[in-house]
């Protein structure tokens, strides 16, 4: 009658994988969804563990024994009462661009790709909403909108879906101004691992009816229940959109001037740090078109009525000067303005540029912290960065005290890399700040939440596991642990 | 091994009021808290159950037995933990301006009064944050943050209290630019139902490690845990404010006047509707010092730089002309603005005036719609209210599709008011809105919750609170019922 699950009293997970369940249950999915929407070939299959840019590799016996491709609510709905009643593991695919190892399948099973769900279903145009399905890539989704001069402010890396970023709870350049996914939710269809179907809400923009399920399957990581349809709070495209570039001898002279902005409630769109190794790649892989300062530089977004926007561009600059900057340009059309963002869009491929070798990785991620300590972490993380011999880069959602770390590595330096993330983490984690702003914890970051949150919090969450999924069907040992680790599974804190 | 609770399946709450129990518990109370922080005396008891201003009369029986007075999160843990053992029920209780009957204590037993946990513990100005206890108003609270030139945007009635702002997951003007409370919390220290303290998050700005706790909490009314303490973000007061307000005929032309607005995305700070007849209350009570134009009025608010804010009001004052405004006055200096916006603050105060018997009662009561829709059903509500011979009056958080009404009724027309805001949230349900935008559904709305959701969304909500409170000790038969109503019980939809 307590209110937590302690990890020991989980009930361990009685999964049945034998072939004998699979092939039963490979028979009812074809008799649902026929037999092209059921793979279960082998070499189809590894594909879905993993991606090139995940920060976990998988074990050998992690991989799905069938991918199914339902094309409805209902569809999926079966698929689960079937592995329900089979007590099969599932685990849910749609963009792979999650870094955490969010989808590798560590209990084999059933793989559920929503691909096929790819429909954005309509448009409310003069109620701000679209209802989508959660294979819609938010890039995709913003075409569409551009027509009616609407967007959708959430912006992940290339190639997310709406489904994941569900999942993660994601946010990108936009947040700082608009918020995260989190806030741009009205409601979602779910499937629950029993098979049940629930919509969270209608579409109210706001509501304080019942409790705030939209909002607790955002971030759970498919550990709670199936997106399969979701309605989406829009935004009204701004009138006009400029951007400017200052550079800076260091990053606290970069984070000072981002600070003053910030206090004297300049309303800007948005402010991004790339220090000057990320810089330095960019110059490097040529991946833009003009040749940059190498130094820490911000890259400031603004919107807003054509006089509104000039101004703030103006108190920027002052802002700007005050804080020594090294140079200040700002776009005085929309190519320039597209031309300008170039660099900060291109941060991540201009890292992925730098892999000369097959063994060569790119490991990205990121941390949070109070908005003050940022400079500190930033620059504690660069020295050892630097101290490492690894190629490192910096990219910061500076107003949100967010940032990433890309650290280019060989398998030989998997360690060293390994090493100056956990430290970066320990180091947010000190500081009041939190192991992840953006990516979500998946598996490689799921044992630091108890040093983060601390036990009871983290027996809390469990107990919301336990509470909607009894028999950990979905996407087990994702988020929290539903069993005691062996000895020295977990390194050292 | 379901992901939902059925009504019939929650375990029947068997609760210990006895007076055996009640004074066992006092004595332990006292042991912890000292005699002056356990009240028992009767007299003292019956303000803890309801307010002049709630829409729900509490029955005789619905009185605490006991009101205990914590000043530190450890305090009320030992006092959950005693409650837990001796199976009493618990209600919270800080401002005691909730609307719906969230307070009443329908089961007796322990009342936790947190009016003595009133301190703003600690701003972190750069960091744009702060740690409040519960009992913190928010106009106090804003009154301290204005002298470091910061604020906190969420604005409910007059006197509500973090705790409670928590827990109905309240808003109110700013919601349109700053969005609502669930957008305002970064962490929250709650104490579970069987004693157990856990802390949702640290003070990162945004994150995306593990379940979101934090929210799961905001809009629970005090269902899930007790608030003891809150990590708030702030926002920095904008350079320059400025309030025009326009009339109109109608108040669909009123809604032409911001959808247009909206669409061109002028970026105002927020734009609430009063309708002729709360203009004429305002006018008729002499609450503010101008007499105003009675016809359906617009107010908004503009912020930003000097000339942002000048070019924002010639655009709106446009738009308005366009939408065949019948006046349009806008506040040249801060005196102008308070006496502009003033109307706006006194809507709920001038219907209050118009009370002239100890049996005459005004219900507030809200919900919210697609904006698109907003305009019909204030007009067919505006519609049943002049029919029924009540007089009531309409403000609306416009930009969000929120609004409330405010009836005027006495003890032989209560039948009359319980119908227009029936027929009011039924309305609401058909348009795809929700039966409560900010006042949350407490007992009043609750049985409403499975025809705006559907049956299988409220189960899962029941789901979660039987996963936090299996004994039902925390506020219980709010939200969710966890007992099978009697025949009748419920209203016919």
């Amino acid at each position: 009658m307590s209110s937590t699950t302690l990890l020991n009293e989980f009930p361990a997970p009685r999964h049945d994988t034998s072939s004998s369940n699979i092939q039963g249950a490979v028979a009812e999915f074809v008799g649902i969804l026929g037999k092209d929407n059921v793979i279960s070939d082998k070499e189809a299959l590894a594909p879905y563990s993993t991606s090139e840019w995940s920060s976990y590799s998988p074990g050998k016996t992690e991989v799905s024994s069938v991918v199914v491709c339902p094309s409805t609510t209902e569809e999926v709905s079966r698929v689960m009462e079937i592995c329900h009643r089979r007590r099969l593991p599932v685990t849910a695919y749609a963009g792979g661009t999650s870094l955490e190892g969010h989808f590798a399948p560590t209990r084999g099973g059933v793989c559920i790709d929503f691909q096929g769900m790819d429909q954005i279903l309509k448009v409310h145009k003069d109620d701000l909403d679209v209802v989508v399905q959660p294979a819609v890539q938010w890039e995709v989704l913003n075409e569409e909108l551009a027509k009616d001069g609407l967007f959708f402010p959430p912006d992940p890396g290339p190639g997310a879906m709406i489904g994941g970023m569900v999942g993660t709870g994601c946010s990108g350049t936009n947040a700082y101004h608009y918020g995260t996914m989190r806030d741009w939710v009205l409601s979602l269809t779910v499937v629950l691992a029993d098979g049940t179907i629930i919509k969270t809400r209608q579409r109210p923009r706001k509501s304080s009816a019942g409790y705030d399920l939209t909002r607790m399957f955002i971030g759970s990581e498919g550990t709670l229940g199936l997106v399969t349809e979701a309605t989406l709070k829009l935004a009204v495209k701004p009138m006009n959109e400029a951007v400017a570039v200052a550079s800076f001898a260091s990053v606290h002279d970069a984070a000072s001037c981002v600070s003053e902005v910030v206090k004297q409630g300049v309303n800007i769109a948005a402010v991004e740090l790339l220090d000057d190794v990320q810089m330095k790649c960019i110059n490097t892989s040529q991946t833009t078109s003009r040749s940059w300062d190498e130094a820490p530089t911000l890259f400031f977004k603004f919107s807003g009525a054509p006089g509104e926007v000039k101004e703030k561009i103006s108190i920027v600059q002052k802002l700007a000067e005050n804080a020594n900057k090294k140079t200040f340009t700002f776009a005085r059309n929309s190519e320039e303005v597209d031309e300008l963002w170039s660099a900060r869009k291109v941060a991540l491929w201009s890292i992925l540029q730098m892999k000369q070798q097959p063994t060569d990785h790119v490991w990205t991620t990121d941390v949070a912290v109070p908005m003050s300590r940022l400079p500190d972490i930033i620059e504690q993380t660069r020295e050892e960065i630097s101290a490492s011999g690894l190629l490192g880069g910096i990219v910061g959602h500076v107003g949100d005290g967010n940032f990433h770390a890309m650290l280019l590595f060989n398998d030989d330096q998997r360690k060293v890399a390994e090493s100056v993330v956990h430290n970066m983490v320990k180091r947010a984690v000190e500081m009041e700040g939190t192991v992840t702003g953006e990516h979500g914890v998946g598996l490689v970051k799921r044992d630091y939440l108890e040093h983060e949150l601390g036990k009871t919090t983290v027996d809390t969450m469990r107990r919301f596991k336990q509470a909607l999924d009894p028999l950990c069907l979905l996407n087990c040992d994702k988020v929290v642990r539903v069993q005691v680790p062996k000895q020295g599974e977990i390194p050292e804190w």
